[in-house]
């Protein structure tokens, strides 16, 4: 009992931190990972929109600016850096949960699937250096980094 | 005509990173801001993902385990400095786009809004030195943690 207005200031602060965390933390497919899924989705999506931008300055859609994309490329790196600690419980594969690709093979060959991810942490870390130093920097750099992105997805991602 | 193939070589990259790039980058709302909307709340919903396991340590539904609060406070540390260039841009607020909270009195007051991502920022690099100590320093510092959040969420977030 001397634990429950602890608890239940946690529980205040949780929904305080959220909004309403119940929503928030059941996004994804609602199913027994939505948690987890909805964690790397989102690791992806953060991926995703800073590699946006450098692939939009070497298509010429955004203009080049090297403190722009000297910070996309550092954001990028720092998010590959994270430590992906349970993101990826074992049974929150494609085979038994709508709403994610991820294959059941990363479940298969753990070693392999850390590694390609750290292929991308340690692509992404060099290319912090590179992208701000010019456009032909960040279009060469950007080969590297998407290739290191492939690797994974073509080794361990249900095609849509 | 001589950059069509550069063009298409990174069309065809941004595909391979993205599975399919459109419905990554249009998620959310699907409107004008739908990038940048969806890249924020992917950032809320990491920091969420990693506060979820502190608080849940705090109130003893998950065993406290020293290396696991203290990487989660770091992931929090690293995401809380994440540089969110781009990420708000002016008329992506909640008056004129479904799908976000994020209130006009952001772009009316950006300097506060600064400050209080500063504070975040600040209290979760102070706090990823402390939840790996123990779990009464776990508890302690969750506080500031969460108070730098609502402190955020109470100027700038729309209420549900």
């Amino acid at each position: 009992m001397q634990n429950l207005p602890r608890k239940i200031a946690l529980t205040l602060l949780m929904a305080a931190l959220t909004g309403a965390a119940a929503p928030v933390l059941a996004a994804g497919d609602g199913g027994p990972f939505a948690r987890e899924i909805t964690a790397r989705q989102s690791l992806m999506r953060l991926y995703t929109f800073n590699i946006g931008t450098l692939v939009g300055m070497a298509k010429g859609e955004i203009a080049y600016d090297a403190d722009t994309a000297g910070t996309a490329a550092a954001n990028l790196a720092a998010l590959a850096a994270l430590n992906q600690q349970g993101m990826w419980p074992e049974g929150s594969d494609s085979f038994d949960n709508d709403g994610t690709r991820a294959l059941p093979e990363i479940w298969d060959d753990l070693a392999g699937f850390e590694a390609k991810r750290k292929g991308l942490a340690d692509a992404a870390a060099a290319y912090a250096g590179q992208a701000g130093t010019g456009l032909d920097a960040l279009r060469v750099g950007l080969g590297a980094v998407g290739g290191a992105c492939g690797a994974c997805h073509k080794a361990f991602r249900k095609p849509e």
